[in-house]
């Protein structure tokens, strides 16, 4: 057995699937705090990519605190203009030197965020419709990390926090997904009227899955009322229809409620985003690392992106717990729903946390006893290899929102 | 019967006092993200109240996105000095201009700012230790809101949202909460070396409880390392006995467990706040609106403070649904916990929401038909004045973190 | 004869031609300070542009402040980095809206800095190795001027100011302005190790030019230390034969006196420019608008780049004035210098000066009398067409540093 | 003899006294430009008195570029208000870490900013009215000075500039420098509807003087436009009785001549100073370090406000020549003008300029060669004397505008 203190039992209540009210959204690519997110998290790449390029090992950083500051624009059928740019703050600190070798820390956080909003927005174009800026601190030169050296040693914790995960995703939490992602990947790309700032809310009461999508539509390929209402139709069509691929329950699907035809407010934007004009965004605000926000699950305050992945425990856990909940699902039978809960014991490595935690519901029939060991071996094995995750976020083959 | 759609049902699940592990944080106020909170908050009721007394009701705002970005500082044993001063940024957006009369917004949000400072942080200096700095973009003329008029209606709903709240909280979250707000109170007034950045965890597995509080100590009430020990000590002492008022269980109290005295890192600080080296913080990361962090309960990603009160149906619902749950414990006997969601319809008036989802857990021997008709008629009364909820907000009644 | 107060006067003096000492300088294009002089004045002729394409006429504006703070590099030889970006903030006035047009000066102004920076500095990267911001507040409404209407008039001065213009240039300033303006144009596009920072200071003593040249070297096109000799050895030979075609004078040429080669203290940087390391810039602090510094000739403080060329009256008299005095030395013979002052008079036409004052030296055998009348018609005439001023600032024909 | 390079000889031409057209203009201290010099002397001497105390010597440093914003306000008879603060941003370099001590350049340099807006613009409230912000980059390490230490030696010329001061000041020139200065002085004491942004321009033609004078009436002193009017005319007859003290030549003067009753239009405000309502300033662009602009003497474009006053040569300069010129014409008899022009030698020591150039203007009688020895003796000996400009400046006893 593990000398980990991991504890396997049943959950507390009814899966939510079964539960009578369900609520889940998430925020899409272009929405303000998803852009955040990623700006944050892409410049946490861009760093620790340049910290092992450069002195070797990953160094004390964090930049999970960009804020955006919302433009002002003129959109128009066919083509309007930003008026006001939009403003966007990188802060955080960094490891500016090492060992006499310069980092140039800001600077690869400008490329990084250039990067991203270039290939996340591609109507917004940087440096004049937004300006970013950029605030990094020293960081303490007595917290730099070792990761990435030969012999590498397990991280202690630099801090008591905790991450949850869950899985599998429910029929609403998967549409919800799914919708988003469809709409800003290939769907947009047939149909560039729709813009990235995508936010996809789902209401499931008993058998009865409302779906309402708030889609900005892009000016410049939208000509009349007529062909924006055509585009409001165009995606209302779609989600139904995808929806069909992940529930056999009565789907509504609600685009653009807010609209008022004959007042001609619309939502309608010269860039794909709402950050255009008055929506002002931040890092943590939005989705949770497994890419929703889903009010009937236990979730963490926790912002995950833009963290250092090497040392900052709340990341760690939130993004292994996640990984956790979806190996248990995938190779042992019998589970409808399991909840992870990793809670860090500062001072510790952090493949040795306080408590690990699983709750499940079995399927009928099931008795936990039935699987205790099988899961308490995945649950094992994955906090054994936990620097995986940090080599993993690095890659940029791990989402943190 | 009321024609509002309220339900009442029992829980999913263990009243959280019962489950196993509980998990309960508070971030104190002068924690970076708590002082976002409380600067956009405070912001809030500011402008609130201008547009009262310039126009006779509060026109549209939202300040819910300051984000602070950490100085550094040299603290040293009686007395440091900040180094790099912080640097505070004041965003959203508020309406400058109606019929004719100029609403100074951003001069009235940099005195509220000011004034919320030097209440909560009296070891920092306006200005000079903190640089404020405001950008808030014109709000639509179009949703101007008519609260505060006489004859005043209920307002539509602006979005599809929803609000969380519970109540009686559990023995961990009211020493976690009472354990914050009393050092940050009296205790502090008597004992000025603990500062107002105090983060306070509680973890309960079976019947222990870990309280483990990090204190800012404010350096020039410290004079050496002795001193440092006794601050420390004279607070887990505090908080030990604090405890007992509100559990027979067993209590641990950890004070700043990341000090190592051997290497002289201790939690020193020049101004009682972390934000002076480091810490970078902003609104809605911290404290949920009953002033906790609790992954064992529903929470809602909504930051509420600075959010617009009159028309901003995530917070509206937030406050209320905390109010709900509090009124129906206090008045209905035989709720061992209740959990109240709200969740609003769009362009429908918010004494109206969706869906009014009342979650119990009864004592023994209470069934939930016992009772029902009590707590819906106490959910329908709350509903019905809704718009008390603005006024007290403005009124700073509500605490918002 | 005119009704314009016209005085021609002998000079009280020596040219500055014969005086014993003569000191003259120009800061080259790339120069921290000509840096925000030309993004002003970019910037002002975009708005202009943009006001008469889109409302007919030019609005008020002014953006005659623009700042840039350095940044931090880490050259070497073959290529280094910018560490930190410089930071440049576009500041001034303009309107925003006009009879219910919005007109987007902010991104018209980010657009324009984009422009010229990459036009002027080919190795600054836009966005990431400047951050460039804006920050323009709106023009007071009744200020509003009526160029490029149709049945345009006169314009009132809205200042009491003057401009002064001196015709012809001396032999030492010809070869300060020639020399740096030849580095800037075919000597780069031929070295590109020659940078676009090129300060150029000459000194007269007698017969005796002392021409220093500093000039920022590329570091990607420097490969060690020999490469850079040859760089300063090139500039310092072309430099000496392009004074031969202005001067017979005895001329030595300076190149990056500051070197310590064997400190290894020379002047490479990544970007060409000084701005990248330490030196900060802003309008109005380098060239005057015939494109030198000359402290033996009267000069106005006016910073003429940025400003509304419609109705600024410093801006349009120094200009004015310059062209006057050349005009005046083509066309006129006999005449070895000549200083023309304009002193506006508040709420007067700008064509009506309250005095137009020319001061000459003549070439021996010549009189003021002789050629008094000549000189004033063609101040008469310029003044009378002074509108044309704005029209040339406008297209960019005329240069302001 | 000296062995510095020093030159007396005549003037090439007048005596600007005796010139026909006199142009002399001083921006008090509450002007936007002229509140940038200050709040950057303020903060250097800050800066150099910190270094004395902390490490026994001044380290590099230069705040030479502070910008500020203009804001937006809404002044009104009776008391106004600011609605959208002035924005001001301290720029520049300064060393922040010597041999392991650590300087608060930055919060040093707020705090002189405070300290300086409360004493100059009593009105103006520090923190709201008006955002300080700083930005001070880290300065080279090798560019340390070694003033302040015991056997101090004379620095050397950083740079190759030159300075320039003239004595004694025109009656036109005295007018408008003590205007200036009692109306910011006892006039305003006993009269604060007085604002402190006055802006004087003495124009004289012959024997007959304009004075305009441009004064901020502070709002909550003026109870209507009677009140105006009689500050105005209060101004008028000051400055007009102030004249008579320094010339027998006509003196007309004129107050806010812009202002336009019939229409409202009137220079009010709430602050004192026109930074309030869209007018911007920075460095260097207002006052010469005599006080004045004069475009009718030679004129150094230097910014002295701000620099370091150990090493800057143009700073140094340009002050020692304005001290030269003046004890030259306090203690020799005969001379009715005097221009001393330092220029620098880069490398040598700053008390062996490359050319120290004295040009006179005798009374009639008194040839160059009978003051000649006297003239070159002061200026040899303040030249050895050239360090106690840098205590000087330190100590505040030098104005740099």
């Amino acid at each position: 057995m593990s000398d980990r203190n991991i504890r396997v039992e049943p959950v507390v209540g009814r899966a939510v699937e079964e539960q009578d009210v369900e609520i889940v959204e998430r925020k899409g690519l272009g929405h303000p705090d998803s852009l955040c997110d990623g700006i944050a998290e892409h410049v946490s790449q861009a760093l620790a990519r340049a910290y092992i390029d450069r002195v070797g090992k990953v160094l004390h950083y964090n930049t999970d605190e960009t804020q955006l500051v919302a433009g002002t624009a003129a959109p128009a059928f066919g083509g309007g203009e930003v008026v006001d740019p939009i403003y966007l703050l990188i802060t955080g600190r960094a490891t500016k030197e090492y060992e006499g070798t310069k980092i140039p820390a800001e600077t690869i956080a400008l490329r990084a965020a250039r990067e991203y909003i270039n290939e996340t927005l591609p109507f917004l174009e940087f440096g004049t419709d937004v300006v970013v800026d950029v605030k990094l601190g020293e960081g303490s030169g007595d917290l730099q990390e070792v990761f990435g050296e030969d012999g590498k040693q397990v991280p202690m914790s630099n801090d008591t926090s905790f991450g949850v995960g869950h899985a599998p995703l429910t029929e609403t939490e998967r549409i919800v997904l799914e919708a988003e992602r469809a709409l800003n990947g290939d769907y947009s790309d047939d149909n560039p009227a729709v813009g990235q700032d995508i936010k996809v809310m789902g209401k499931r009461e008993g058998d009865d899955i409302d779906v309402t999508v708030a889609v900005a539509m892009v000016d410049r390929y939208v000509d009349d009322l007529d062909g924006y209402e055509a585009a409001v139709a165009g995606v209302r069509e779609f989600v139904a229809d995808l929806a069909t691929d992940y529930t056999d329950r009565n789907v509504s699907v609600h685009v653009n409620t807010a609209d008022d035809y004959d007042e001609g407010a619309i939502y309608l934007t010269t860039t794909g985003t709402s950050a255009e004009q008055g929506d002002d965004g931040s890092v943590g605000r939005g989705n949770r690392s497994n890419g929703l926000i889903t009010p009937n699950r236990s979730m963490s305050m926790e912002a995950t992106s833009g963290k250092n992945p090497v040392n900052h425990i709340g990341k760690i856990y939130n993004l292994l717990s996640t990984e956790i909940a979806r190996t248990v699902v995938d190779e042992v039978d019998g589970i409808r729903e399991i909840r992870i809960r990793l809670l860090s014991q500062i001072g510790q490595p952090i493949d040795k946390p306080h408590v690990a935690d699983a709750n499940l519901v079995t399927e009928d029939g099931i008795e936990i006893a039935d699987i205790e060991d099988e899961v308490e071996a995945i649950i094992d094995a994955e906090l054994e290899n936990v620097t995986s995750i940090t080599e993993r976020v690095i890659d940029g083959e791990l989402t943190t929102f």
